[in-house]
């Protein structure tokens, strides 16, 4: 079933909100044999909403639409539908009950704003949304389907979860089967890897595809199985997947779509480690990361971040020589810093990273971009220094990365596909 | 000037990759008076990237596109365009010399792959992409331009910055002019803020749009005016400003479009004050939040994440007695981790955190969700407890948000509009 996802709001256009909605979305529908092809945004413009609506509704078996459906005048999708879809808006008592119920968890007053949430079109199936004031409205036509969901994220993730996506499943069968599989690579450029992985791409079957998605100074590799035999499907990217893995053996350190730092708890929790972190140039980034995973309080020690020498001194242990001789950017201070996390926080394992992340602060020996990042484990302790780019945002992303990384390589004894 | 952006990627589609790229392009075009009308995204496929690019042409006049320009096989957006422009690809000499710069500065070994992107279409000026390997390629049409970039963040960036934007104005003067102003709003549902700003959205001119973008736990108000009379355009959206300033004084905690973050960092420097924070369900991301800002390092000190009680006690000197009798997730717990980051990292402030960010670790009394944060300046301690959701990811943020406002707050003396 072909999916077109159209977000709306003048937000997403004029680049005050990143919209991270319809990819989410669109990770949840391939799992389920959905083929999400397009992906529209409109801004709070009815002419250029309905012009949307029409042309999805022609394009594509299923529609859904996040967004415009707040209590405030900007929010104008409802009405839209309404008049594509013919019909008029009821006041829901249902609907009213679920606005009322909410706001007596929230404590918030009611206001005739959020009353008028409980209009809804007449020519759809109201969805209730037991997180938010904004009902969910499911419209059919033609054997086609559009539903219309709010653009908070954890009130559209909820409804897709629990409502969308189990109704859509019991109205279309597949007619395709997709299968990706993603490997996480590190230790090559996209184009080396893509040179190197040249005569297994001419060698995939037809209905493989495989996509090389750098990020962060890794490079992703989704292999994409897409046919109507769901066990060719499955099979396909196991082989593919054997293929690859032995390729590339010693670079791929993550299967599935796992990120550095859900790959990184996951062994820590299977060896019984814990981990403590010491950041410097990451500024709390490589903390921030491994705290985003649930569950992490059983393997995660703590964390500092210290900016200045003095802090560095105080809390980790390095050596005031050491810093006046080689600088904070430097082998021997990084690894003081990740031996002097093992001490302060008591974890079994460390990661530290010392660098200059931008756009200021480079000298002509360590220009912007220079980090060194150090990983310790037990006993033994590794360490390396990278030469990133000139941007801020992408130095810290990638050193974090490559830090998480390294230790995840040194608990794994730098294994290859998991 | 209407503006078209697509961006090309099954990655995109599929949800493994965030679009970022299109919400900043937004936001820098916006700047110069171009007016994004429309957003698409596609896959690697080239019926459908034409289709795209064929209605783009005919209902836009500048066509921006980013992605697919990559040296692999599923890289389609060259040869598609030279299809869709007609022409021939050239081998470029000056693409290829850049090429070679490129890898003389990254010290990767040459490969075919990366040779071809040399290959340009003979219907297009080329622009050099000193950023990385894969050109900018720019065409025209019937008065109308298209111009196709890299799908890497930090190289569109510089290439919009440094050539796209600037030659868009030579070619094309602005049509209408349009100005933004977005206030940061606290203390407010959407709803509830709507409702108290009914009259004066009515009172708006017609050519002023009030707009509410939510977000974890903030509201941002935008005030957008689209005219054809430059100071027009500027001076309703001052005037605008100012009667929203009155009538929520002391809930605006930022005018232009300042994150928390930024904010605080401003009056940090300005007052001459040093922050640091201590951490525990937030788990780093306020500091990843105060580090993202470059030159932070003038008034950031350093940050501790405490997970374990062990280290509440250890670092921050939390009394053994207070954590036994009022649990980790208390006032006084709180305010003494704010108390002790300000003696261990020597800052002037300090922000802590306490709670349950969930999904698990709830209890009747503390439910997942219910989060203590404290602020410290000088003598001066406030701490305040939220009941944020059920949801792990915007507990964090949510929580990360209120803590820099409420040290916002304190050093501002609670002052509205700035």
């Amino acid at each position: 079933m072909n999916v077109e996802i159209i977000t709306i709001g003048d937000e997403l256009l004029i680049g005050q909100v990143v919209d991270t909605n319809s990819a989410w979305m669109g990770g949840q529908l391939e799992r389920e044999n959905f083929r999400i092809m397009w992906k529209t945004t409109v801004g709070d413009d009815e002419a250029h909403l309905l012009d949307a609506v029409d042309r999805a509704m022609k394009r594509a078996q299923i529609v859904l639409l996040t967004g415009g459906i707040g209590p405030t005048k900007d929010d104008i999708t409802r009405d839209a539908l309404c008049r594509y879809f013919g019909g008029k808006l009821y006041f829901s008592e249902d609907v009213y009950e679920n606005i009322l119920r909410i706001f007596g968890i929230s404590g918030r007053a009611m206001n005739p704003l959020t009353r008028n949430q409980a209009l809804v079109p007449d020519a759809c199936t109201v969805i209730m949304n037991l997180q938010g004031t904004a009902p969910c409205t499911w419209f059919e036509r033609d054997g086609k389907v559009l539903v219309s969901m709010p653009g908070v994220p954890y009130e559209m993730k909820w409804l897709m979860t629990n409502e969308v996506i189990p109704r859509l499943k019991n109205v279309f069968s597949p007619d395709i089967f997709i299968r990706h599989r993603t490997l996480w690579v590190n230790g090559f450029s996209e184009s080396a890897l893509a040179l190197k992985l040249e005569r297994f791409e001419e060698e995939l079957p037809p209905f493989v595809k495989l996509a090389y998605l750098p990020q962060s100074g890794l490079v992703r590799l989704r292999l994409s199985a897409r046919t109507d035999c769901e066990e060719e499907a499955g099979r396909s990217v196991d082989e593919q997947e054997a293929k690859l893995c032995s390729l590339l053996a010693g670079h791929i350190f993550a299967g599935e779509d796992k990120t550095p730092e859900v790959a990184l708890g996951d062994v820590l929790l299977a060896g019984g480690l814990t981990v403590g972190v010491a950041e410097s140039c990451t500024g709390g980034r490589i903390a921030s990361l491994i705290t985003s995973v649930p569950g992490c309080s059983r393997y995660f020690a703590g964390s500092v971040v210290s900016y200045s020498n003095d802090l560095k001194r105080k809390l980790l242990g390095v050596q005031e020589r050491d810093l006046a001789e080689h600088g904070a950017v430097s082998r021997v201070v990084v690894e003081q810093m990740a031996l002097g996390a093992v001490g302060l926080l008591g974890c079994g394992c460390a990661i530290a990273t010392s660098g200059i992340a931008g756009p200021s602060g480079g000298t002509p020996a360590k220009p912007v971009g220079t980090v060194w990042i150090a990983a310790t484990m037990q006993d033994r302790v590794v360490s390396e220094c990278y030469s990133l780019g000139a941007l801020r945002e992408p130095n810290i992303a990638r050193a974090s990365n490559m830090a998480l990384l390294m230790l995840l390589g040194l608990v794994n004894g730098q294994d290859g596909c998991q």
